[in-house]
């Protein structure tokens, strides 16, 4: 395997795809194919515009289009836009748009009336092929996404590939799109990749921490009055022996009193890398008045959403591997292909979940709520706690109902965390907006298990076992071949 | 002025430096003008290892020479040497060894009977050249600064010249020079520095924070049991409204308690840098069972030490300029030539203050009192708190004596922090451990405004107002040229 940070990589992005035709009972409709093309210095700097020019003119896509019943707040009514101002679509930027997280939210908002652009290098998908790993799902190309969503809904996403850590790409995306709200996905998001060699920390580190900085100064260029929504994790505060609140804490000392941000204790450089954006986000909403909300997310399960289900040209990712599976999806494949569960250590490692649904409707709260300028919010972004047990045997009992025989096995735990400790993390801000979540207990066996099994032929077992060590991690560039 | 981050520059380091002789009554002796150089790749990278070859024979020079009597204990006696094994010196690398702190500390270990290399890329005299800026006092370059000291003492001090953001090259280091302790003071350190323009802000977080998790896989690759001193700053506390803890703070919340990292409120890129390094070491501590001590360092004042003092071509630098000059140095250098002391805003700014002679005796103090395995230390290094106004106060006090007639104006705060708020730190662990400190009312005249005094023909007037604001900064590569 080549070294994963070579910089010679190249990203070719195709723009002669061949016309797609989707079902008769949709519509008949080919596919766009005209595309514009411009490349910036970076490797990964290639900035591709998908679609129209990038023109104003692609407002009038949306404003055409009905507002979906279903949308809890008309676009574009944040409390920066004036009362007496002709409500207009917001423009939404979703940076990380193609990931698993970012894709579902960005159909989600344009199904919304929401404009939308996603802003995506498409590193993700090299990881895959670097580390030989692949998505239980089959996923389409960005591109063949777009032109599937574009057919389906008649609105459109606008595309630049390129690397936010290039501030000149990222100028240009935001001198292009004009921006009322940023949400920010586009980070290295699995904590076993962070801990497989010193390259990848760094990368990790690097990546997430300056391409955050790169966009808190393109507010502040181009777009003062823009609404940053940063995807932080319910992994930045880790295990405290005490109730875990929303960002900050009420603490009394000494006789006096003060609200000071909740003190984090991060487990790997990836969720360090979220503590370190918090603390500069954080800064620059005092500094300069930029306002933000930092969605601290819990562990996200499921695949469809009404808009991903909508076709499998829209389908999502999902990761069950070592390095980028989380735990419960990883559970639900290993339990449709007869594989043992596999708990790490004890298994009493609880955190917060939710699923994908809940992502992409606490994320559209959030920008249909924004904050005050200068003002950093943090919300809590998960609606139920479980350990790992406890989620071991939800599986087990919804694989028993579909006729499966599931066994679990405690393999040696790979990450320094506790695995016995007390757990309580509040979570009511999203729900005071108006989340309404989707529980567990009702989605398990619709939403993954049946997902899973019809996967199955695709999985690949020996992804499964955890192959990055916490401890063990060296300074060599390791090349993991599974 | 070319870009301040373009890779293309280089140091060039002179090899062949005219023999220096010192004054008679200390004896005749030629400086030794051998050295080993090696290149790196980095552009920064260049191995210079100065002196003899880098090999453990160095380790006879101090081990034959007498140990200070000052010394608090004998070097070498830490926690992690059996206490049957026969004493040896111990080896301390100090990465940014060239600059104001490190250069103090690693003459002051080396006269106390370390073994000491000093690691630096030079940059900081770089950053001088390229802002346009000159330390009040003439300072030697470091390889005269070195020939001096080993003519005076007879005491070698092994330089390695590169960059740590640069693994290949600090892995060499590790490997020839085999630290006991590693003294981290090689980072960017100027909050207005960070806050000129964005790629000045992503160059400090990126320089101290891979600079930092490179030295943590050094140690963890090549000398586990090595202790890590890093020099934080009280900065990354903020001003709370409750009392400021060592680290650490233990909260009661919902009839609870735990004892957590003390929260962080930093207000600059630089401050935000030593925020994310604190997190990142803490969690190597945990993870990897590195022993690390974290020095909150407050503001530092003074120019001699017992060894910068004992000759001028081993005079430490002294900034009173508007971005690498702190309060009280600038005070007393305005205080020298007539300028009004520019007190910013409204004064009650409070800090923890400390004579740099205390700089030193921390260090050594942490170094001598090594924590355990895994264990991360916390010390709040200062010895008083003033008020900005306090400080002119003093300086126009001890201005009088000296015929000085001192006076202060306020200017436009460049920073954006409260101006009068409550501020109560704890600093009792380095006492604990036998700091002995200097006050400020007793060396202001003598260790202060003499010197400023002294040099007063070198000030340059211009760079004493502030010349970086907060709120202002902004995405252009802003080149200076005061």
């Amino acid at each position: 395997m080549a070294h994963l940070l070579s910089t010679s990589c190249m990203i070719n992005v195709s723009s002669g795809c061949k016309p797609y035709y989707i079902p008769l009972n949709q519509g008949l409709r080919a596919f766009s194919t005209s595309s514009t093309l411009q490349a910036s210095k970076s490797p990964f700097g290639r900035l591709v515009s998908y679609g129209e020019k990038p023109q104003r003119n692609l407002t009038v896509h949306a404003t055409t289009l009905p507002i979906s019943k279903e949308a809890p707040t008309q676009p574009g009514s944040g409390s920066h836009q004036s009362v007496n101002e002709p409500s207009k679509p917001q423009r939404v930027m979703v940076i990380g748009g193609d990931g698993y997280c970012g894709w579902a939210t960005a159909l989600h908002l344009s199904n919304k009336g929401y404009e939308v652009a996603i802003v995506d290098s498409l590193v993700r998908r090299l990881f895959d092929h670097q580390l030989g790993l692949e998505s239980l799902t089959p996923i389409a190309s960005i591109h063949n996404r777009l032109r599937c969503w574009k057919s389906l809904t008649g609105k459109t996403i606008e595309l630049y590939i390129g690397d936010i850590c290039d501030f000149e790409f990222l100028s240009e995306t935001f001198k292009s799109f004009e921006p009322d709200a940023v949400v920010h996905f586009g980070e290295q998001r699995s904590a076993p990749y962070s801990m497989i060699d010193r390259s990848r920390a760094v990368f990790t580190q690097n990546n997430n921490v300056i391409g955050t900085l790169n966009v808190l100064f393109a507010i502040k260029e181009f777009r003062e009055q823009c609404h940053l929504v940063k995807l932080g994790t319910m992994g930045e505060y880790g295990t405290p022996n005490i109730d875990i609140e929303e960002g900050y804490i009420t603490i009394t000392h000494n006789g006096r009193t003060d609200t000071l941000p909740y003190p984090k204790q991060a487990s790997s450089f990836y969720h360090l890398s979220k503590v370190h954006d918090s603390n500069n986000i954080a800064f620059t909403c005092k500094a300069w008045g930029i306002r933000a909300t930092d969605l601290n997310q819990g562990v996200v399960y499921g695949m469809k959403t009404d808009e991903t289900g909508m076709h499998e040209e829209l389908c999502n990712r999902l990761d069950y591997d070592g390095v980028f599976g989380t735990a419960l999806n990883r559970f639900c494949v290993q339990a449709a292909v007869g594989h043992p569960l596999t708990v790490y250590g004890k298994g009493g490692q609880t955190r917060g979940y939710l699923d994908i649904r809940d992502t992409v409707q606490c994320v559209e709260l959030a920008i249909a709520n924004p904050g005050q300028s200068g003002e950093f919010r943090v919300f809590n972004q998960f609606t139920e706690q479980f350990s790992v047990n406890e989620l071991a045997a939800l599986v087990t009992k919804a694989g028993e109902k579909l006729g499966l025989n599931v066994e679990s096995i405690s393999v040696p735990n790979p990450r320094v965390e506790a695995e016995e400790h007390y757990y309580n993390a509040k979570h009511t801000k999203l729900i005071e907006l108006g989340l309404e979540p989707h529980l567990l207990s009702d989605s398990l066996v619709d939403s993954l298990l049946n997902y899973a099994i019809k996967f199955k032929d695709r999985v690949d077992t020996k992804q499964m076992m955890p192959s990055v060590s916490w401890r063990k991690m060296g300074v060599k560039p390791r090349t993991i071949t599974t």
